[in-house]
């Protein structure tokens, strides 16, 4: 076969498969998600472009889909959340997919999850007016570009871990994310998780575990 | 002065400021230990080279210092421990300094935490037989250089979220760890979150963060 | 001319001559396969798009052509297989054209060549099953994109030489396969051998001459 | 000779000529101190060592020397300050020798200077304690290492031009000082001026131009 | 909403907002316009494309703008200049985007500002036979690609500082304006301020402070 | 104007202007197309696409035109060839657009010129049959992508210089020709003059000037 | 403990376990050495300094130890040579540590093995004078620094696996062996298989791993 | 042997061999000192340090050493000049060693070769005041540092090929020679024949070969 689905994944690591849809043909996918239906069992999948999307509706046609997070969910309702919450931060509006596929992810995956936009440092009252909200979550995922200084100012600021997710969005000495990347794993501030540029997805898994219920 | 401690982060965010000493000259650590005495404000000084350590102790004599971790702490005796478990794991023996460093920071922030040495992906078996003292951890730090693949290989197998750390264990296209940083960033298994380079002072931070009690 | 092939390569090397046809216009292209044809000499026509396929067969009416591994193959039927087994193993459905280009040059070089495909290390039972099928073959072409962490993890586990293929699977700190390429490169176990990203030509090369028969 | 110093430069540019004593011997730094001594032309003598410093003062006893920075100046007295004030600020203790160049040469070039030290992002309030000090200059220098993102915050909270530099403060990933530059020429908040990395010299002089008296 | 526009910058900085319209859709651009309207504020919509610009002129139809530069402004009329003279020189015709996007920038922050194109290092004539314009500014900007090497050659020449831009203008071993930025950097005249690859919009501001008017 | 274009090269340095075409409207070649044929001045358009042809050609109607080197040479014709003889050797046919571009410039310079295609060092007979045409050049232009080892092992067989070009010929780690590059650069053999990557016109400007008639 | 030896990797793999000395003390290697006597089990220690050297042989005295190649090995004597030649063609002297370090792993895993040195590609006569020996060996590793370019030329001529070692040989554009490692990966012969930089040990246990024998 | 000296190298090319000392022990050069002597083959000793110097001294005690350039010549006096005069400029005192080596590379391959130093383009009157100097050379190397901006600026003022070295002088973005390299590489003035870092040898030779004396 052309899959190999991890699909007892949820039951050895608590937390369902995802299929990664760039590269693969929208036949490979359509397959994937045959199988899936047939399984039974909750999937994602994730960068989805609208070829994918469409493969993945015609097998699972109740399926949620969001396109600017290029995420689709099978079965659409997320579970019932438990645990702590999760606060996604995004520096600027341009940084909203990634950020919009960090939100779903968690929340698929049984947190409840908000989101707060364009609250950059170049005008640092905006996230400084929103304190009590970062203090009450217990993680945050912070999504910025350029030059990717807000994880940190905020990983100053709170006890709760911090996940910065690098962006591709800028130009120039941006290099693709190379820049923020390498702002995010410098913070001055410890407490600051770094994941891959543009992976809204990893920084949402690891904001639920984080945020995972425990015992007393 | 030449430094303005940062010491109502206890108090802001629930963890000690931490020194970080490379580039201070002796004097300069030594004036700031003499401070942190006089504010009887819990401090770590992190990667601290012999001279450095000699300054704080002439200051602070009852701190404990690690040379192989470049750690000194002060009080010497770490809090009480709370929350859940925090397990280190390096790849190889060469990783000690770095997952040392990480271990007594969970300790010293208040974390039970023990450590596994030597069990790289070269000979699986080696993890493989720990999958149950793995699978108890609250916050899982891995540590490897070269080909940095054990923290993916570990996400693979447990709930828990993994810190990975890169080393600058390694030679030629190692390139003083950006090859671990790489693979790291890049782990096929969702859960990883990456800190710096040699970082053990961030992943010992992080992992304590992670496994902060929280009420039920 | 445009073109001085180097058709005496069988006979001074054992192996056939390979066309890269990117860069070549498909005219370019239509006169090597011409020239081939009134040769009469086995050859392989490399990374070959839609325009050179056609240029090609136009010339070459019974070649082989295989559109996802971008290959041309005159005449269609590999030869007889001789020497050693080899087994192509595929990360992810992602890397398929880069697994199927090193299988089918493997196969057209002479060689018994086989597929394993989707067995990455996030579910690391997929590959540990697979152990008796890994341990027969002579040469084991591993092909793998993002963390490129299974080339060293199988050949941690085997006798027989790991050809290592990093593919640009991935995105952000994949940096279009420099990230597995360094993993592959620092491969903590020995005996893995690189080859450049997206080479499944020079893989299968690699593997037929490694798996080549030798007298007693 | 081994040397054509740039003695117009002052009547040409307004500013002293300046000897980059790295990668010259003692011997060269000596003969071309005596020669500025000859001319009687005041000059600064950037990146010099301790044997370089020693030449320099054979030549020169009346030069003011600071080790830290690095710098001799002849005459050692700087002239009397004209236009608006200069600002460095240091993102942390470590950052004091480049930080200290930057402030003599400011000063050196003939405008009234200050410094503040380790009031980096990780704790804000350190920063935003000193608004109206900020606010006062005509030219600020922020030096940071590691995420480099002091600059970009103080450049958002003010209207004079922010100079930007970064130093190799940091390890790993701060890839001797890359890192803070990246973050700092993608600024998110514009009136960021970026020189080279631990150039504490280029720093000064461009806040002296800038701070220069004009006509009303 | 989408975006939280960093309005009260105007007071608190002295400048106008901009909104990078690059990774927006033209929806949110148009949404941003409206708000921007509705609020009366002087606001740049910089790094446009046709859409951008469409919307934005769908909401402001008197706004400014020049397809060239990528750039609208509303209003459209820029303020009465106060302060020194700002003087863009640009190496090549290809640099001729980046630099007017400075050029109008400068202008829409209230300095006059003039242009001077392809005068680059291969034939110095060109440059030498500006030396009074050069001299006449208060902030001189170079915008160059390719060798980069003519923003170090007018700081050699001039006394006010030198904005210097590199541009993604050349092939090969530029990499996209690397090797122009690297040069800037590297400055052997003093007096060189660096912004980003392409970043017109950052030059021209910087510029508008530094030659902002001041009392005597 | 848009261009201040360097006719008095042909007297300053011997050799006409070139205009880069790259990053020009069409209409602004158009422009500079008019002015070279009023001023009548020898001039070369490198890096035209089919719209900058198209806008010279309506200039300059009896201009030639090599569309695979991207070239136009005003007047057609070169002048008579004087000086010694330049060789062009391309390793690879992908190679021929940059090898013909160094061939047409050196040829418009005025040096009889001739070209040998596709000699790699993959089939060393190939080079190697051709000792008696590379020795009897005065200087050899050697064109390579991937592992740009050709003009190494050219100029340890020779006594003229040669120039290496590297072209962006290749996949994965060639990096769009920094591999071919950085062997050139480290040529085992001496007498290796480098240009940058893809540049058949610096290339052919060099040859022309080394081959350059002198007295005896 | 501080070590997990993979001492069963003889048993799974074929070969001995290897101990990577560098950053590893001098106790920490005399205690692996003290347990690897215990168990008799044959090892090797690579890239051993002085220190560790002297820590190995307390311990096994009768350990053989070559200085150039910072290789100890116990037992002694290697075993009785079987399989195929290994031959190891250096390009300089510079070269010898790292070629001599393949030479004698190879031999300590079995195979028969023999070194050229000094016959790079700037006198290519060299090893064109070399054939028949090149043509015998059923591997061939070729280390070579600065341009690279032998192991590719070699291949082209054999028909064995060619294993090419970049070494850091070289100086500037070498970049510590990028440039020779960059040159091998992009090789225009195929049958070229890349190890890391310096990487003797594993360039001798890859050919000792493709010469091994096999039943007819 | 160690060594497979080139020596016939004169015979093919016309130049004598050099013998690269770095990574060579003094034993091996001094063993190459004797055969050298032995054969009485004019010979070069290049990057040699100290003891290198020592060994060779030893051998051949009439040889010529010249400290600064690290370089042996042997015999010691250069053939009697013939060809073309070469010129040298040094962009800096820094630049010494390297500039030095270049031009008495040239010396012993037989041409007539001078030297100008600091002469870089922050003060741009002392090349302009060259030019006739510059005009009468057949070939002239630049040695430049930094933002290696002077041999563009020289190659559009001649019309003889301009030899461009970039020199590790420089800090922090300079990144040991890269930061000149690709300026050079990009030079907007053609005629600008890049050699590596660092190689005043290569550009000797270089120089040496372009200026070599040819029939009328
Ligand atoms: N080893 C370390 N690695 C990374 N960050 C550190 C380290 N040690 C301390 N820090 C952080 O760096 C900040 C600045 O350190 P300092 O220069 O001492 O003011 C401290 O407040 C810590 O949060
Ligand atoms: N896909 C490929 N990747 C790397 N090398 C190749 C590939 N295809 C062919 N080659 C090699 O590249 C050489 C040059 O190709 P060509 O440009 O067609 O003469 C051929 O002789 C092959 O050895
Ligand atoms: N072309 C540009 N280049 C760099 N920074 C910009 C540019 N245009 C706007 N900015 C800045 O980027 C900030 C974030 O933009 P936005 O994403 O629109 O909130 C704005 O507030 C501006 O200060
Ligand atoms: N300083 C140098 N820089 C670059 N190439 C050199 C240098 N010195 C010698 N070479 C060349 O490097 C070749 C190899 O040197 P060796 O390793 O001594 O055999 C010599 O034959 C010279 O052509
Ligand atoms: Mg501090
Ligand atoms: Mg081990
Ligand atoms: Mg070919
Ligand atoms: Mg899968
Ligand atoms: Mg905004
Ligand atoms: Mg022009
Ligand atoms: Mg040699
Ligand atoms: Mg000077």
């Amino acid at each position: 076969g052309i899959a190999e689905l991890d699909l007892d994944r949820a039951s050895r690591r608590g937390y369902p498969e995802a299929v990664y849809c760039e590269g693969k043909t929208a036949e490979q996918v359509g397959a994937i998600a045959t199988e899936v239906g047939a399984r039974g069992a909750r999937t994602l999948f994730t960068r989805a472009g609208p070829e994918h999307a469409e493969a993945v509706l015609a097998q699972l046609p109740d399926a949620a889909h969001d396109a600017t997070a290029r995420l689709l969910a099978w079965p659409a309702e997320p579970p019932e959340p438990t645990g702590g919450d999760v606060l996604v931060v995004a520096a600027g509006t341009s940084d909203l997919p990634v950020a919009t596929e960090a939100l779903l992810v968690a929340r698929h995956l049984g947190r409840r999850a908000e989101i707060v936009v364009d609250v950059g440092v170049a005008g640092l009252h905006r996230i400084l007016s929103r304190l009590d909200r970062l203090r009450s979550a217990r993680a945050i995922i912070v999504v910025a570009g350029m030059d990717g200084a807000l994880p940190g100012v905020v990983a100053g600021l709170v006890s709760a871990p911090v996940i910065a997710v690098p962006t591709s969005v800028g130009y120039g000495a941006a290099f693709e994310g190379l820049a923020p990347l390498l702002t995010m794993l410098n913070s001055c501030a410890p407490g600051v998780a770094v994941v891959n540029i543009n992976n809204g997805y990893g920084a949402g898994h690891l904001a639920a575990q984080i945020a995972e219920p425990h015992g007393p």
